[in-house]
């Protein structure tokens, strides 16, 4: 089928166009550097160099044998996202499309303006790129298991049926996220669901925990095919942070408790879920969401985890406490359901010592790349 | 206490600018004027003129010896709306200031895509207006009893108590709404309750249903004090639409089966309703919600009461379903707590068949204005 990848120059973009042109699908891949940008307005940039979309277009075609159409532009402008959809009558859709950053969505006015604008409408102009050209179009959103927070019930995949007074409806499950951009995803949700309810679009909207890795079949193939690896505070997750600093002989710095539960996937998973997804597309009106993680644990499990895989190749890993930048509960209830995808055929990959090991002999190999003034937090909350 | 009135031109917020200016407040007074002018685009202008906002201030300094300050510009321009959160460092903000039409935000493209970024960038802009120049300001938002749609349990003021699996926790009560327009109310709830939880703001979000009426203590003062009275299908309600059609020998047009049930709120009670609210603020950190409605019935029900105050004036009203343009459940539960502000202290105004005479009354003294062009649905939802 043809696919477009939207944000497919990002960390799970580019391995997820890869991996779909691999699997023989038309892809088409889009992208207007705008995690790049701000990367280098933020002194955030990745450990390593990656070519650009374009390169890496050829690269993999030189390497593979498989093509893959590349477009340079903004999503958020509709002539252009409309153009897309008008030009290529998609199959399916994979939205990556979004400011990322929780951090930077916190940073001020503009940041949060920005986030707020660029990632709304994106959404907004998919939906209106399948109402006018590709009715039929599977969009597969990527939203984040941060639309939930940390509520004190069980979290279910993205409905939650409820009976209040005798009388029972369903209804999207409730959503309270800790960041404006977690929060954009929320509001994503909920003018997705309006628009597939109203219009008889197909949807599935993945939520999905911070993913790891750095290992695909196609990655495999190429070191110019390797995708971004970002440390910092404004592009890193925890995972991410706790291994550098493992290289670097920085202490972990978990913040406040360490008791924050999250839900955690495997780079390769996010690519069988994808895959997954679009070989079986929602039904016609359909918001099909699911929950895309495989294992859930605390920040001060992570932490052990890192020290023990870090401690494995002599690195002698401290942990330590430091302040809480966000505004979040550090030691709460967390219990997610996750069978949708396990249902539709995923096969994890879990966060094994050996996993982590091969990242630190990456990051080791770059180690004198380091920029230590990156990795502590710089956006407070308030 | 000094209180802007962000869409202070509308069928709401000129009353409730004279009203808070009657009651001794310092009032700013904020448009744009974007309801005049789409209602300009669209053949949907009200039944008869109104001065503008700047000599409507005049007018009623003149009348009641009130000050009013107006200010001119578009709450969506970031540098216009923090500028006035700078200059006047308001003790509250009553914000009316959307694009408040359902059908147009259902038109096409563009109205949708102006509705969405119309909205969200105003209620973003009045957050971070309050957080940079006024954190103590008290914003009184104005969100929709359509943000709820017709859920199939009681619909309670905002929030539910979930009990899920042996476990609790208080939400937002879910919200399915019927519109792009009420999706963006939807969508503005999302985001204050994120910026009031993770900032410590003070709002009130009031869920307001179908308003009717044309009299306030400051309207009955002088005939240029009126506010506007629309009948289109753009702005009008049905309320509205169907004193028109009585008026004009055109039988009530009910949309489908008519069964369809919202709570109704006179003008004078949404007087009462904003001006209890700024009187008893929010506390820090609070998102409050009220529903703002004091009678919920159907719109058969509302086609009888209309009926039968026109008859009472020899009209002869006749009622007639045609073919519904929305896409909306027409025979369905609805049981909508409104309890918050009766504890204020509301009292209420209802829709009694005088209230119905004296607006059919002075919509007979425009009978020869009236456009049948504009009263049959332009907009259909598919």
């Amino acid at each position: 089928m043809r696919i477009l990848i939207l944000g497919a120059d990002g960390y799970l973009g580019w391995p997820t166009t890869m991996d779909l042109a691999a699997k023989g699908h038309d892809v088409v891949a889009v992208d207007n550097y705008l995690r790049r940008t701000i990367a280098e307005d933020t002194d955030s940039e990745a450990l390593y160099k990656t070519p650009n979309l374009i390169e890496r277009g050829k690269i993999f075609e030189e390497v593979s044998g498989h093509k893959v159409d590349v477009e340079i532009g903004d999503l958020s402008d509709a002539d252009f996202c409309l153009g897309l959809f008008e030009k290529y009558k998609p199959d399916a859709v994979v939205h990556y499309a979004e400011q990322p950053s929780a951090p930077y969505s916190m940073r001020g006015f503009s940041e949060a303006q920005m986030t707020l604008n660029n990632n709304l409408n994106v959404t907004f102009n998919v939906i209106w790129g399948a109402i006018q050209h590709a009715p039929e179009c599977h969009i597969i959103k990527l939203g984040t298991m941060g639309e939930y927070g940390t509520p004190n019930i069980d979290i279910e995949e993205g409905w939650l049926e409820i009976e209040h007074k005798g009388r029972k409806d369903k209804f999207l499950f409730p959503r309270a996220a800790g960041s404006l951009y977690h929060t954009t995803k929320v509001l994503d949700t909920d003018m997705m669901w309006f628009y597939v309810r109203t219009y008889g679009l197909r949807m599935t909207d993945l939520m999905q925990g911070p993913v790891y890795g750095l290992e695909s079949t196609e990655i495999d193939m190429d070191e110019r095919l390797r995708t971004m690896f970002n440390y910092d505070d404004i592009f890193g997750t925890a995972v991410n942070r706790f291994l550098v600093q493992a290289v670097a002989g920085i202490p972990l710095t978990v913040y406040g408790k360490g008791g924050q539960t999250r839900g955690y996937l495997n780079l390769k998973d996010t690519l069988q879920c994808i895959s997954l997804a679009a070989d079986s597309p929602a039904d016609k009106g359909e918001l099909r969401i699911m929950n895309q993680f495989t294992e859930q644990f605390s920040v001060n499990e992570l932490a052990e985890r890192v020290k023990e895989a870090g401690d494995s190749l002599g690195l002698n890993v401290q942990v330590k406490s430091i302040p809480n930048p966000r505004k979040e509960m550090e030691d709460h209830y967390y219990n997610a359901a996750h069978s949708g995808l396990l249902e539709l055929g995923l096969e994890p990959n879990f966060m094994t010592k050996e996993v982590l090991v091969d990242m630190l002999k990456l990051i080791i190999e770059h180690k004198d790349d380091i920029s230590h003034d990156r990795i502590m937090p710089r956006v407070k909350w308030k």
